[in-house]
């Protein structure tokens, strides 16, 4: 029996509980939370669809997705900590290294160190793969919440401003997806679904 | 305003709806059935992390993920349809293509043309990016089945020769992936997770 597929299906079973870690936002028109598995994915469409709108120099799709398909992964040890969640957000590397070590420990020793490598390079968002992949990370739910009228938001007394402040670095990996950002954050301000 | 970009946001949002479409396979562990959304994400991190076991030619990665992500958005419209139901196969192809139409209709004409390709090369199986993409989407809910000691197959009254005959072709994309699998409808055998 080939070792190096039994380690890489053990990873692909345990990877399955992704599927089970809720995020802050809902499914559009829906009450249902949203979940990691499928918020990863919908990343991953953004990406396809919109890396002509990432900055100079553009990106490697191929890196992006990549960086996309894995960066949520350690929320299966270390649990989603919201955007706006200042105390989570204390101590969150570390509990998230600690999940990364685990996690892509399952894999063989050259994929595992690929998987924290891309996962770090993600995280330090100093390369135009990361910068881009982590544009859509923010914009994608700023799309859920005015879809659903600016649940979220309103559920944690999120305002404009905060939002703004927080997401303000989509404009590093793609500034066009920040000038609609604005607007949208604008427009949301608008019609009552955050306060300012 | 951007016409492409908003004509790919009012896609990217569409596409939501792909976390509401039910399969026939739960995940690991749990009663709640397998969305396309988190499903279609499974085969990503699948076909990059088992791409080393793909038949020669090696398929080029990037095109297997992209026909991987946007594969099943035609069941937004056209619904899931259990692989072995085949009253349900019947016309699944036509359904499928005026759902392609329609969704991949939202986008600026050559992203439109570029999925809908993506999506036919997909379904026809004739290049080595397609046949792996093929390959990891019918082991995919195998591995799941398997952990899940038989659900889908006992719920549905398959036994294991059909689910032999049904997914045989994963060896054309990988014949080690398949050589896994048919030891793994074997061990289900064994222990009593699906009839002969």
């Amino acid at each position: 029996m080939n070792a190096r597929l039994e380690q890489q299906i053990r990873f692909i079973l345990e990877i399955d509980k992704l599927k089970q870690i809720y995020r802050k936002s809902r499914i559009i028109g829906k009450e249902r939370f949203e979940n990691d598995a499928e918020h990863t994915w919908h990343l991953a469409m953004m990406a396809m669809m919109l890396h002509e709108h990432a900055n100079e120099p553009k990106p490697d799709l191929l890196k992006s997705l990549k960086m996309l398909l894995i960066h949520d992964l350690v929320e299966i040890d270390a649990g989603d900590t919201f955007a706006y969640d200042e105390k989570g957000l204390e101590g969150k590397y570390d509990r998230e290294m600690a999940a990364a070590q685990r996690i892509f420990g399952l894999l063989p020793d050259d994929q595992r160190q690929e998987c924290i490598a891309l996962w770090e390079e993600f995280e330090a968002r100093e390369t135009s793969e990361s910068r881009f992949a982590s544009a859509v990370d923010r914009l994608q739910p700023m799309l859920l919440n005015f879809e659903n009228e600016g649940q979220s938001w309103n559920e944690h007394g999120i305002t404009s401003d905060r939002v703004l402040a927080r997401n303000r670095q989509i404009g590093e990996g793609a500034s066009e997806l920040w000038s609609y950002a604005e607007r949208l954050v604008a427009e949301a301000v608008e019609k009552g679904f955050i306060a300012k």
